[in-house]
């Protein structure tokens, strides 16, 4: 679990004091954040590099991927004598995952795709601290960060991954597109149904699952509700609500979205609300209340991704998804097989 | 906060494997037992010492004391050559308390005395693992721990007060007396009151708070729950609790609680009930709610303990009531000395 949290509006500005007694001497912070916020002269004047430190723009246009990890970490190996004092990701889930591999990486040999599974990250990582600019995710406290790696999409689980320090300020999100807002606080709500559904659930993760459900159902169904409050909301929502699955597990929505997005590259909150969006027979109260949720905020969910492809491609997004036992297991019991086949899993995908 | 926690039915047996790790060596771990269970031979036989790890039984019957502290440490300094690697306490709030002081006690020099208040301790704690065997105080996740001292009750509130461990095993807790699985029960209650109805109070603690409070309301008023789950539900609550108000605060039944046992020794849960019951000014909805839980489960609080007390014994209940400021802060605002005079804490006292 994360061991220090600060939260409320306007915390960022305690990064500085927070961050100064991890200072080493002669080695850099190194600050991965996201490229939206290039242009975004108030917030990166609020970033205090100081001596060698060293500000990292990161796309999160895309999935993050193993190699992307290898390319930083060699980059920051390349340029610096000495190994960085600490690793801060700001941004979503994209930056988050990529800051937590990356601060893995410069402790441990070989590239990110030998640690993918897990509790095969031998040695601790480099100090890292998480600021998430969307909510949704549950990156800023889960225990993985999940790779697109060469041959499979799964995260580096361990005991080295969650970061050391989370900063969560609710003004950060401030200015998140709609639609990513919705796709976002969605992967929130389906860790709570996956989690509240699953056969791997115990009181911990109950309690936690239920209380970002609610949240969710409070922030995207009531209305009326303040921006300010919702936001503060929704950052607490994703927060329980990665809780929740670190002690238990996600379900059919994510294995399947992981294949989607293996093979097409589809966003991960995107991914999950396209396939959410066909799962009435396994979760049917909660994608009723998912419709009403996106026909509330007149969100469009695309459609018609897989459709046109080849058997191949839909082969491999069902090898994919099917790899992912433990999610299967949560979410259909030990004899999941007889229920999810290649033949049920293909039926589901083509109507995406 | 705690850094790493295990959560489930007999999750007990696996503190061999947790602690294995952390063993250094002739550096013996010592358990801090509640003697309540010297003669609870299955849970005893389930301690694995090894090599020259000590079990030391300490009686709850008192508030925790600084002295007490300091004799215990002083204690393991002189039976051992090398600093233990590392403490745990496995009982309810009191000996959790003593566990997280002693394993500061032992890197930090002087008194426990000395260390009580706000971010005095200077040097990291001791390894250690908190087992609660009774759910309420929330001081299995607190980043406090509550002395009394020569001069005053207060906790030792810092950075290094969490546990590193916890085990959170339901099945310890069968077995608590129903009037003290109620007083405890209420501890946590009563921190979600005060967090909830507080000044301090952000989205951070609120979701906490809210989880808490419902599950309590679950516990305590819901007829029919069974019992494993029940035991589930309030060790969540405890801990839930205990996270709403290490990010907020308690206010008045806490404050005139910390008199009460100063003086009277009166043990935590029950002082919290003792006051609470006449506290229906400043939560009239909650201690409402407080008299229905006590009723449906025909639970005795006792009454008339400060009616023959002394002037100077009720002087120095209020000293110490009042000199808890930020918990009146959190209750009354910023202008709380106008509300809560001398005058209306004796008046309130003397009614317990």
């Amino acid at each position: 679990m994360v061991p220090k949290v600060v939260f409320g509006q306007g915390c960022f500005d305690q990064l500085g004091s927070i961050l100064a007694p991890q200072r080493k001497d002669k080695a850099p912070f190194i600050f991965l954040v996201d490229d939206v916020f290039k242009q975004n002269k108030d917030l990166l004047d609020r970033i205090h590099l100081r001596f060698n430190d060293k500000l990292l723009f990161v796309s999160a246009e895309e999935e993050p991927k193993t190699t992307q990890v290898d390319q930083i970490v060699k980059d920051i190996k390349s340029e610096f004598t000495y190994k960085p004092s600490g690793i801060i990701g700001i941004g979503g889930g994209t930056v988050l995952d990529l800051a937590k591999a990356v601060s893995i990486m410069l402790t441990n040999k070989g590239s990110a795709a030998d640690y993918q599974g897990w509790d095969l990250v031998k040695n601790k990582a480099v100090y890292h601290v998480g600021i998430p600019t969307i909510s949704g995710t549950g990156a800023e406290v889960s225990r993985t960060t999940v790779l697109t790696g060469p041959v499979r999409k799964l995260g580096i689980n361990s005991d080295f991954t969650p970061f050391d320090q989370v900063v969560l300020d609710p003004e950060l999100t401030i200015g998140v597109p709609k639609n990513q807002w919705f796709y976002t606080g969605m992967d929130c709500f389906i860790h709570c149904v996956e989690s509240l559904n699953g056969t791997f659930l115990n009181a911990f993760s109950q309690s936690y699952g239920e209380k970002a459900y609610d949240l969710c159902k409070e922030i995207f169904l009531d209305e009326g509700l303040p921006d300010e409050e919702s936001r503060g909301k929704l950052m607490m929502a994703s927060w329980h609500g990665g809780m929740s699955i670190a002690y238990s597990q996600v379900g059919v929505a994510h294995a399947m979205s992981y294949g989607l997005s293996y093979v097409l590259g589809t966003k991960h909150g995107i991914g999950n609300c396209i396939v959410f969006d066909h799962l009435a027979e396994f979760y049917p109260k909660d994608v009723a209340l998912f419709k009403k949720m996106v026909k509330q905020h007149n969100i469009d969910i695309p459609t018609g991704l897989c459709s046109n492809l080849s058997e191949a491609q839909l082969n491999t997004m069902i090898d994919i998804a099917l790899s992912l036992v433990p999610l299967w297991e949560n979410a259909l019991g030990e004899h999941w097989e007889t229920i999810m086949t290649r033949d049920k899993l293909k039926e589901l995908y083509i109507k995406m």
